[in-house]
């Protein structure tokens, strides 16, 4: 995809929304545009529209169609499941321990956070290996009867690392501790059953995968405790109010079903673009490592850490050469502090600040991959000549 | 509008998107879909267009441009507000009374209640009036030194009363005392300028005034004390996490800005067909009354109860016929409990289970509406025989 002659190589922060997702969505706008609580024919239809999607999603993640809530966004989902968890186990049980990663995305550890510092949980933080992974044993030791809530993301947005959360979620549930995953990225991309993955709450969000920005999914487990963070009317079986917004819940059913109906085909098209770029990066330019594990990554997800470069530097320089990429998390772009993802995996501090994401779409060609792998290293070697001035 | 002959009168549960909106909306699905947290061209794009849609918003309501929070709906921003203020003010200064109105919308009522049980709030509730209004002497005598926050509904979605949110306003000022209004139905239909209003924050959704379901604005001027209710990424002034649905915010900005702009050409034409919904149907069918205010209210909302009908019974014949009506609040329909607003009025229970909401829209002809009111006094009298037999 160009705009005014940039090739987006940032995927990862976002799709473009698939022209075939939009078709589903317009008659919505201003045809069947009923508010699906309403009891009349404009409201059924609604709510006909929204029980069809509920039910597309529920069985690509093999699910019950009752246990998927749809939300306004991906960082909505994961505060509903550990806010939601986290109230009802502490009033139901007085569990007030949560268990989570140091690679988690924002919407999960700053909302711990906050749980923390206002409602007086206590967070404890699962360490993780130099590619970013937990190791299963690493939350055996750590979870306790008094746990309310363990939440591991699933594929890290910055460096791409897919975690076993088949087995975290197998301990989580010999203990009786509901187990939650941000699914976020890997949902884009991977199979995501919830009875394979075993968790209990699950994070989604539409636009990783060519839907709108602006609706999320979160799977909630039947029986699971949970109270609503967002109160009000009754829709969502009273875990989430507010007005369906039926335009992007049909709209995300079919990006959906297109990205995990289409995975193989998908998958064919990302690994040898996605490996040229980790293998011609490695060997072409000094000082470089890949972030995240190797082969445990997402298939559309390239990352590295450069020595002695400035990050943010680097990106404006590769915007003018006609490449948009990522320092690693399009939510905290900017910032000039070392990422904590790339500090809890060990990289010093001259590393951590030279960090660079490349994620391909369903668009980009090899053709553009081998611009691309063409200017990089000179940009690297001006970025790291500007530092030494 | 018309969905397979049948004719929408139930604008103030929801409206279609106009096509005007639906057009400043279309670029940004898959031309210019970029993060706008993201550095490169794609997410400037996104963010300029995500700032201009902010300032376009404060010039309407008379705010500065970083008061503005985008929401995913009227709901979200009502929960944020409340939650918000209520967490920011016990912690800062252990405030922890809550006073709100008998007549709120459900996400304010249902959020004040969860902040009781869940987090020992205490909340207080002023009376209103016959027609479902607030006399701010009442709010003067109610509020405390350690009241968090007030909330005022401006214009009841089921009763269609305007609130005199300035004098309220002016009270809770001269006591130090933050104060909230739900605005979602008023913003559609009369000028709410923040500094007219008195108030420190406003909830808008966009979907009342022929904007897309899924957007909304929180108001909160600047130095009112609030914690986030959704965290992670640092989007709207760390307020509100959560990649910008872009498309939305725009046609945010577009609908709210022709809905306010066209103030007064909306009202003319809206005012008469009101007023004769409202004087046919207390001229033509015994034992109905006026629910709401007769003068102070919303230009398109008329609103009744029957007494001795069975309010579900009577919308489904109304939509058999050919009309799409509303019992009050799309949010409860279907609930066989009485309103809670029709409760607070006064009235007994005979009467208020035969409520009837018919709100008009753009579209709406004189035609359509002497056509519903020579249906409607049939289909009373025989809701009226059904309940005798």
């Amino acid at each position: 995809m160009r705009n005014n002659s940039i090739i987006f190589l940032d995927y990862a922060s976002t799709t473009p929304v698939d022209p075939r997702v939009v078709d589903v969505m317009m008659p919505y706008f201003n045809q069947k545009y009923g508010n699906s609580s309403s009891t009349h024919k404009y409201g059924q239809q609604a709510e006909e529209s929204l029980e069809d999607s509920r039910q597309v999603v529920a069985d690509l993640i093999g699910s019950k169609s009752k246990e998927i809530i749809f939300t306004s966004c991906g960082s909505e989902s994961d505060n509903m499941a550990l806010r939601g968890v986290a109230f009802a186990e502490r009033k139901s049980r007085g569990a007030s321990h949560i268990l989570i990663s140091p690679v988690e995305h924002h919407a999960v550890s700053n909302t711990v956070n906050q749980l923390q510092e206002l409602h007086g949980f206590e967070v404890e933080i699962i360490p993780v290996d130099r590619y970013g992974m937990v190791d299963p044993d690493e939350v055996q030791k750590r979870i306790r009867p008094d746990t309310a809530i363990v939440s591991v993301i699933h594929a890290n947005n910055e460096i791409g690392s897919v975690n076993p959360i088949d087995e975290i979620g197998k301990i989580c549930r010999s203990r009786g501790i509901r187990f939650h995953t941000d699914a976020v990225q890997g949902a884009a991309h991977l199979p995501v059953n919830v009875d394979s993955l075993n968790v209990d709450l699950m994070s989604i969000g539409a636009h990783k995968f060519y839907g709108p920005k602006g609706v999320g999914i979160l799977y909630v487990r039947e029986g699971t405790p949970i109270v609503p963070s967002l109160t009000g009317g009754g829709q969502e079986n009273n875990l989430r109010a507010g007005t369906h917004n039926i335009p992007y819940i049909v709209g995300l059913a079919k990006a959906f079903d297109l990205a995990q109906q289409g995975h193989q085909e998908r998958l064919s098209h990302y690994l040898p673009l996605r490996d040229r770029i980790i293998n011609q990066t490695l060997d072409q330019i000094p000082s470089v490592k890949l972030t995240g594990h190797p082969s445990h990554r997402l298939p559309n997800h390239t990352s590295f850490v450069f020595k002695g470069v400035d990050g943010n530097t680097l990106l404006m320089m590769l915007d003018a050469a006609g490449y948009a990429c990522s320092s690693g998390s399009a939510c905290k772009t900017g910032d000039p502090e070392p990422s904590e993802v790339l500090l809890a995996l060990g990289f010093p501090r001259e590393w951590t600040l030279g960090s660079l994401r490349v994620t391909i779409g369903q668009m980009t060609t090899m053709d553009e991959i081998e611009g691309f792998l063409e200017t990089l290293p000179g940009l690297i070697h001006q970025v790291r000549e500007l530092i030494t001035l």
